[in-house]
């Protein structure tokens, strides 16, 4: 991993050889765009092939948001273009999927909400059940994390001031563990539980299609003259401002 | 949609062309018999084919009951002597699968427990865990609205006061969506979650070959006796009642 | 069922013909070993036979301990060269399989947490969720009933004074229901929730060769020193004990 470009949007710090850290740092709101593609999938392959890297954290550096959705401002072509991964899956969904498979834990410490996205509707109704799944899909609201919780779309949720000794605790522990057992077990929990990559490729092929139809682009245009992908209200509570836009 | 005959069960409102509301109105008990079946057929027949409808909420207008239990005083030829629906289940299975695929979103807003019926072996393992759903089906109690949402058996249970609040809301919320968003996110949710039909087959013939055996004929008998069928504290606390039969 | 040998670390008791308890009585820890294999397989072939049992509840006579762990301290080859059981599997993973395909309910009324053991990574996503699984698994931790019930783990968690009056009043109520209604609605419910065979045997071959590994066997070792094994601290908070091996 480099340190260098002025435009790194995705800091990777090494607690110790076996407990990295990622954070996303790229104010005011960590959208994803084409560019970050390529500095995610430099630290997914590190993930994959590093010997001694047994857990991962990811946070954010930007108050009020984790990730909050993908880049409506760059061109489209500068993300269809990007040839497909290892897995022929697109690169985004292809890097959630090796990310998921990596012989490595992974924790998401999460401070806001984030948008479903890269597999959602194959994932989701494994993760909740299908009466749960279909309510966050269809009703595509905010999410506060003590709904996320009941739900089981995040393991736990805390109160703030006991987030971070929670994370810190149990990635310690598991970076404590042996790397072969992490990654045998894990393994194991993928063969059970991972949707086959043959339901994620259609639904990112079918995601596209439908922001390219006029009235999802008609949507998307009264957003962004609302203050969509910058800081403000309409970042803030996204949930909101998207159930308005058909009434 | 008619809106003739004195012996409808199920009323079809429509709240705007893209909300509809279906609501049980068959008192005192709303118990499900032969004669429904084509009546919901006709409702399904329209949610798979209309081209407006994004979101549908089955009620009751019937106090302390949403759908109580199949129709024991009916003659059981008058079920079993029905063709197949479409995909080639009997014609309630049929329904329920179809129910599941229609490309709208369905909100059930309950106000008293429904007994598990038309494939609930395969459905709930899936939503709850296989621990659960054992203790469900095995169990055969009612289940209190606060226990369903622990168990994920429902999606949230609130204070009465509070329910028709939130599922106006939710529903006029996924109204205001794109139908063909809707139709597509629901069908990978689908593929994700719904329980292939070859597993729902078989449960209903056992089913139906259960409630022809001795042993379930002399219990039915004897609730009868007891007051089945007929408004008052049998149907009204019907798990304990079912609870007493064999001891 | 014999009630003979002095070694007898499990009890049958026949509440009725349709209700038994096995009670795991090996103080002072529970501990699993070769010459257990033998006792359970007796029990469970009879669960699978028997004419009337209906349910079975699992409990223990060991204060603070259900199922600790397997006996580390057997001879490996006294477990390795036990012949595969009736459905190809080693014995231990063998007699869960067949437990949970046995034509009875069985609950099990838990005073204390136990180590997931015997198909935990096929089976524990299914359950709970992909992460909550992999929070379980790598993390390793011991497992407080509250926690457990939030994620699906149990079925409920109770205060202790609760327990038994629940345990009873389920399994009464299960035991009065019909045999052959129990058997093909939990044969159902396998279908749909049980992971194949082909899943748990792997796992299992993995997990022995893991233990042979030298790092899992210094560690064990580490840990024997400490007080493994035996009545104490180390048994008493061994997901404590465990996180603190390797830093």
């Amino acid at each position: 991993m480099s340190d260098t470009t002025m435009t790194k949007q995705i800091l990777l710090t090494r607690q110790s050889s076996a407990y990295w850290r990622v954070t996303f740092n790229h104010p005011p709101l960590n959208i994803f765009g084409p560019e970050t593609i390529p500095q995610l999938n430099e630290i997914i392959t590190a993930l994959e092939t590093d010997e001694h890297v047994k857990v991962v954290v990811f946070d954010s550096a930007v108050e009020g948001f984790f990730l909050t959705h993908y880049d409506f401002l760059a061109k489209l072509e500068d993300t269809t273009r990007l040839p497909p991964g290892p897995t022929g899956l697109q690169p985004l969904p292809d890097m959630l999927v090796r990310l998921s498979r990596a012989p490595v834990a992974s924790i998401a410490s999460i401070r806001a909400g984030i948008v479903p996205g890269g597999g959602p509707m194959a994932r989701l109704p494994r993760l909740m059940g299908r009466g749960r799944a279909l309510e966050m899909l269809l009703g595509a609201d905010d999410i506060p994390g003590d709904l996320a919780e009941r739900y089981g779309y995040v393991n736990r949720s805390f109160p703030d001031s006991d987030l971070d000794a929670f994370v810190e605790s149990l990635a310690t522990r598991i970076a404590s563990f042996d790397k072969q057992a992490i990654r045998e077990t894990k393994r194991f929990v993928d063969v059970a539980s991972l949707p086959p990559d043959f339901e994620i490729a259609p639904e990112w092929d079918v995601c596209f299609a439908s922001i390219m139809r006029p009235a999802a682009q008609e949507r998307i245009k009264k957003l962004m003259e609302q203050g969509f992908h910058g800081a403000g209200d309409v970042e803030d509570r996204l949930g909101y401002y998207v159930g308005q836009l058909g009434r």
